[in-house]
C-alpha cells in the first residue's frame, strides 16, 4: 500500500472516531484518524460522571484518555478539515483544506458529530461550563436542589425539563413560541409541580459574576437561576454524508444499522452524527468500535 | 415505595449490568442490582487493550472500576443467584436462591451474559490466562509472531482464526468433524498461508510448565504452540428470559432493539446474552446505559 492509502479513515476525532480507531488497528487494519478539533464534542462538559469505567472526570480528560490510546495502538492523527470525500471504483479519494493533502481508502468513517446550536446571548459562552450547558444528563446532578433554567420547547427540552426536575428544586422552562412537545410528555410536564412553562418569551441575556446567577428575559424580567441548560437544538454534520449521496433522516441525521453500516458499501458511521436518539459518549465509543468491526469484515469481503 | 421496591432490578453485575446501574441512579430510579459473581466474563480476560478510556489494564481491573462506580451512584449490590422472575400486574417479583429474599420491581433488565463453552481437557483450566483465551480479538495481539491454535470449526471460529492472522506466524485450527464456516469465510480460511486447518481431531490435552507450550491430539500427535484459543460455542444465561417467555434468536440469544428493548414491556436486555453479533465489553457497556434510559421512559409512561 502507498504512503497515502489506508484500509479506513476515520473522519473526526472524538468518541465515536478514537475507539474506532483502536479497534481498526488491532485488526492490523492500515488507519488514519482526520480531524478539525481533537476531541470532539465531549471536550465542552465541563465533568463526565457517567461514562463507564470512570466515576469523574472533565471531558477535556476524557477526550484526552480517548486520543492516548489512539497513540499508543500507533494510528495516526491528522488536524485538518476534510475538503471533499469522492468514490473511484472501489475507493474513496479525500482531499483536505489546510494543508491541502489527498489519500485514498477502501473505506471511511463518518463521525463527524454535531454542533449544539447556540443562543448567540451574551453570557452564553462566557458562562459555558460554569452554569451554562447543553446536556441535562451530563450535568443535571450538579444543580441538585437548586433552581435552574431550560431554553427551548421541543421534545427533547421536555424530556430534559424531566431529568433536571428530578433533582432541582425549581426548574423554569422558557420557551420562544410555545411547548410543542409530544402530548404524553407535555402532558408530565405540566404535572411536574416543581417545573413553571414560560412561553412566548426570549432569553436574551445570562448573566453572573463567577458562575450563572440569573437570565434576563426580553419582557426585562428577571429569574434567577444557578444553571441554564440550552436545548434549541442539534445541528448534525453532515455536509460529507450528504456529498456522498448517503442517506440521512429528517433531523438529517446519518441512519445506521446495529452494525454502524450506511446504506453506501463502504461507509460506515458513529456517534452524535447518526440516527441514535440518546446521545452518550459511552454509546459513540461503541458504534465505533462496531463499525471498525465491519469496516474489517467489509475489506475481506470486498478487497 | 417500600423497602424490598424498586424502580429497576437488574440482574447481572457485569459490563451490561454495572454502567445500567449508574445511569438508572442519575435518573433518580431506585435500582438494584442482583449478581451472583460479581464482574461477570470480562474478569476472566487476562488484560484488556480495546475498552475505549484505558490503553491496558486486566478484566478483573476494568470490572472493579465499573463496580466502584456504581457504589459512587449508591446502587445497592445484592450477591445471590435469582431463583424466579415472574409479572403480577404491571410488576415483577423476583425471588433469590440463597438468601430467599423476595423484591418488586417496575421493570428489570437482564444483563445475565454468557458462558464460554469449555473443552474440559486437562490443562485447559490450569493455563487460562497463561496461553489459554476465548477471544482472538481481545488476546490475539498478544500472540505476534507465535504459533497459536484454535479449536473449532464454525463461523466464529473461523473468523477468530482471521483475527490471529493477522499477527501470529502460524495457526493451527483444530476441527473435531470439519469446517462448518460460512463458505465466504471458509474460502477466506482455505487461502491464508499462515493458517493450516486439520480436520477429524480432538484436542485432549493443554500442557506447559508456567505457559502453555503445546497441545496433544487424539491422535497422540503434539503440536507446539504459544497460545491456544477455545472457540466452540458461547452459552447465553437465558433461563430468566425463557421463564418470562422473552423472544430468543435461533442462538438463545435475547432479542432487542436499538433501544435495547426486548419484546416484553418493562423487560430490558444488555450485553453478551443479547443478540449482539460481536460480544465487547463497549457494547454490553452502551447497551446497558441505553436499557436505563428505555427504563427510565418506561416508567415515566406507565406508572
Amino acid at each position: 500500500m502507498n504512503e497515502n492509502e489506508y484500509d479506513l479513515i476515520i473522519i473526526g476525532g472524538g468518541c465515536g472516531g478514537y475507539p474506532a480507531a483502536v479497534y481498526a488497528s488491532r485488526f492490523n487494519l492500515k488507519t488514519l484518524v482526520i480531524t478539525k478539533e481533537r476531541g470532539g464534542l465531549i471536550t465542552t462538559t465541563h465533568l463526565v460522571e457517567n461514562y463507564p469505567g470512570f466515576i469523574s472526570l472533565t471531558g477535556p480528560e476524557l477526550a484526552q484518555k480517548l486520543e492516548d490510546q489512539v497513540k499508543a495502538n500507533n494510528v495516526e492523527i491528522f488536524d485538518d478539515i476534510v475538503k471533499s470525500v469522492t468514490k473511484e471504483g472501489k475507493e474513496f479519494i479525500i482531499t483536505t483544506d489546510i494543508q491541502e493533502k489527498t489519500f485514498k481508502a477502501k473505506t471511511i468513517l463518518l463521525a463527524t458529530g454535531t454542533k449544539h446550536r447556540h443562543l448567540n446571548a451574551p453570557g452564553e459562552k462566557e458562562f459555558q461550563g460554569k452554569g451554562v450547558s447543553y446536556c441535562a444528563t451530563c450535568d443535571g446532578m450538579f444543580f441538585k436542589n437548586k433552581e435552574v433554567g431550560i431554553i427551548g420547547g421541543s421534545d427533547s427540552a421536555a424530556k430534559e425539563a424531566m431529568v433536571l426536575a428530578q433533582n432541582s428544586s425549581k426548574v423554569y422552562m422558557f420557551i420562544r413560541t410555545h411547548l410543542k412537545a409530544e402530548p404524553i410528555n407535555a402532558d408530565r410536564i405540566r404535572k411536574l409541580e416543581n417545573v413553571e412553562i414560560i412561553e412566548g418569551v426570549q432569553v436574551k441575556e445570562i448573566a453572573g459574576t463567577q458562575m450563572v446567577e440569573k437570565v434576563v428575559l426580553d419582557n426585562e424580567k428577571e429569574v434567577p437561576v444557578s444553571g441554564i441548560f440550552i436545548a434549541i437544538g442539534m445541528l448534525p454534520q453532515n455536509e460529507i454524508a450528504k456529498s456522498l449521496d448517503v442517506a440521512l433522516n429528517n433531523k438529517g441525521e446519518i441512519i445506521i444499522d446495529k452494525e454502524s453500516k450506511t446504506n453506501k458499501q463502504g461507509i460506515f458511521a458513529a456517534g452524535d452524527v447518526t440516527d441514535t436518539q440518546w446521545k452518550q459518549g459511552i454509546i459513540a465509543s461503541a458504534q465505533g468500535s462496531t463499525a471498525a468491526n465491519s469496516a474489517f469484515e467489509y475489506i475481506n469481503s470486498n478487497f
